[in-house]
């Protein structure tokens, strides 16, 4: 965990109050992974009829919870109960990985008394490490029977690695019938992209009945303007994890289910449901190991979506930009730097840049009104928005993330020791 | 420049003596374009008949005099002079740019008595900062006139920015007719990639007598494996260049010139010149700005060099890995996440990685052998070779880096105050 032990500036003074989601239940508990004398093992029981939808790390060496978390939402799409260990990622542990998967999934079976392929698993901590299943699956039974509906903060605490806040996020939304339907997430991060230490971890619940697919669409749609449009370091973690489960519960109050993606309520709920996630993807960026600031990066006048934010992620994986911001340098050339290094179309002859209101620089050069006083002072403060407009198209992207710190260092130097 | 004024621990004890080459004289000034008290005006002057090949940086920000070197190249290949300032990149600086690059050209063009298409200008400083050209121009007659053979050191030096230490490099090759000729290096670095205080340039010469087209194509072979296989924080420079000259004056001491592809002396001469590039390129990556260890990545398994070399790069400029060298922390699971993260193809049930002589994992799980102790003992050298084979293939890339310190924040959050 390093030594680092300072809270984020950006830690809310109160968190946001979840309202129970109908048709699901968390418990947590103390099973000694790694961690001593803190939670570190979660467990959500879902009512029959959940469906779950997600996307997974694209990593080549992912661990083995993130296999089976595939296979399980190509296989059923169906989920009754998530078990979530903290101290160890039970990655690139080999044939004894996979054996605590099965474990894992066969002692969670019986507590939720499901098929395996209803059951999701996920591990954060230390690459590497060989897991001991037999520290938390003799809990699972217990857990399960007593998990209770109120506890989203609970839950979010126990999944917590190097974050050093809980992080959670909420919507409510009428899809059209005078049904409000809810929806709730809870994640850690704190190096999205710091494996071992951290990893993006996300589970969304909400109470609204709809089918697998539309759901599954609507994740992979919102991840893109999301969760991959945040960096801490662009070190992409073995275990990236985002799920979201709709237990159905609210047919009972009326709600008429969802079965296609031409449903047109899919827009109310596909906007609910990407504030939740982009309000916890923000929440990750600011809780980034070793921040000082909090850091957006807007580029304008891309070829596409996916050319703009490839600029503005090269901007916020660059050492060199992030360490200047870190020292609230105005240092705009690096801004022009990593515009160049992206790949993507850019003309250097039109490139603008404004650092919060303040254009620095206009059509390629310096601008004329450009103050270095006025904007180092803008670079005091604790949200920085960069705005680049490459001047080749109409496409844009934010991306979120923060600068890189001496205590980045200090925390990475020393996490294992 | 930051406040470290410490010198690189792998500063060299001795600069190697570069030998005069037949056919190039060089001459420094202090033209005050930045810095107080030290050189940063370089020029050197190349006899009639001296050829030109080179690779410049694929930034789409490149600076003004990065479009010159590319024109001249394409439109003449051949050389006389060779203009380079430090302290100001005169980069995203607009028409005032172009017209601060055609004003050396004109007088350097007048200076060595050439056409204008056979000048070279290159910058290396502060980006976005308008440069005035006005501050060395008048020098460039003066210097082209006292310009003598036996300053590779000086050149050297007039051309550092954030450097702690001129970087020189030679080879001498026979190409099988008795004839020995001289390949001599300068280039200066500090961040590759780290554009505002860095900007890779490097600057080669030889007597050989050899045509363009030939030299080019060794040029780009080679950048491959050399320079394109060094990273310091991966930010990529908008002013990168890399310049080969040919005088041909050992065509009087009886060097058959060499004018085709295909001519077998060649390969004597490429990998003479390799050398020198490589040597170079490892000189670049020891003074990699407040490094504490020189970092080597070996990834062997790939399914071709490009696909191992961006296995080997994702691993040289992961911020997390890099703080844990600099911690002296064998966090081989931070190995595991970059290769996975890098997109080419890896066995992850195959992946097998050592530090130094120790393998510290086998198969796609930490190695039986494995003592912990042992591994970090190694760490503490300020050597560190760290390989991985991914299991696919037979194709191998090196790539050279060094770690992520807090002095690399420390010069970079405060460059420019």
């Amino acid at each position: 965990m390093g030594n680092s032990t300072a809270v984020s500036p950006f830690a809310p003074e109160k968190l946001a109050r979840l309202a129970p989601i109908d048709g699901v239940r968390f418990a947590t508990a103390e099973a000694g992974i790694r961690y001593k004398g803190r939670t570190d093992l979660m467990v959500a029981v879902m009512d029959e009829g959940t469906v779950a939808a997600g996307v997974l790390t694209q990593s080549k060496t992912c661990s083995a919870p993130v296999v089976l978390c595939r296979e399980n939402l190509a296989k059923s799409g169906k989920a009754r109960i998530l078990v979530v260990n903290s101290g160890n990622a039970n990655a690139f542990t080999g044939m004894k990985g996979r054996e605590a998967v099965e474990a894992t999934v066969s002692a969670a079976a019986a507590a939720a008394g499901c098929k395996p392929a209803e059951v999701y698993v996920s591990s954060t901590g230390v690459i590497g490490e060989p897991m001991d299943a037999g520290k938390f699956t003799h809990l699972l039974a217990g857990l399960a029977k007593k998990a209770k509906a109120n506890a989203f903060e609970a839950a979010a605490r126990a999944i917590m690695t190097t974050d050093t806040y809980p992080k959670v996020a909420t919507a409510k939304v009428d899809l059209g019938d005078g049904v409000k339907i809810t929806i709730n997430g809870i994640c850690k991060g704190a190096g999205m992209i710091a494996p071992d230490m951290a990893t993006m971890l996300c589970y969304i619940f909400t109470d609204a009945a709809l089918a697998q697919k539309p759901l599954q669409a609507l994740v992979s749609e919102h991840v893109e303007t999301t969760f991959n449009c945040m960096t801490i370091d662009g070190d992409t973690s073995t275990s990236d994890t985002c799920l979201v489960f709709a237990t159905g519960a609210a047919k009972a109050r009326g709600q008429e289910p969802i079965t296609r993606k031409s449903d047109k309520r899919l827009a109310a709920f596909g906007e609910a449901l990407k504030k939740v996630m982009r309000d916890l993807a923000i929440q990750i960026a600011k809780d980034g190991e070793g921040l000082s600031k909090f850091v957006t990066f807007e580029i304008t006048g891309a070829e596409s979506f996916k050319a703009a934010r490839t600029i503005a992620r090269a901007c916020g994986n660059s050492p060199i930009l992030k360490t200047a911001i870190a020292g609230e340098d105005p240092n705009w050339g690096r801004v022009v730097m990593a515009v160049g290094k992206s790949g993507e179309a850019a003309d250097r002859d039109k490139l603008t840049i404004w650092f919060g209101p303040y254009c620095v620089a206009r059509d390629g050069e310096r601008a004329a009104e450009y103050d270095e006083k006025t904007v180092a002072q803008y670079m005091k403060g604790r949200e920085i928005v960069i705005r680049a407009d490459v001047g080749v198209g109409k496409a844009s992207a934010t991306v979120w993330t923060c600068d890189l710190t001496h205590d980045y260092v200090s925390i990475n130097a020393d996490y294992r020791s």
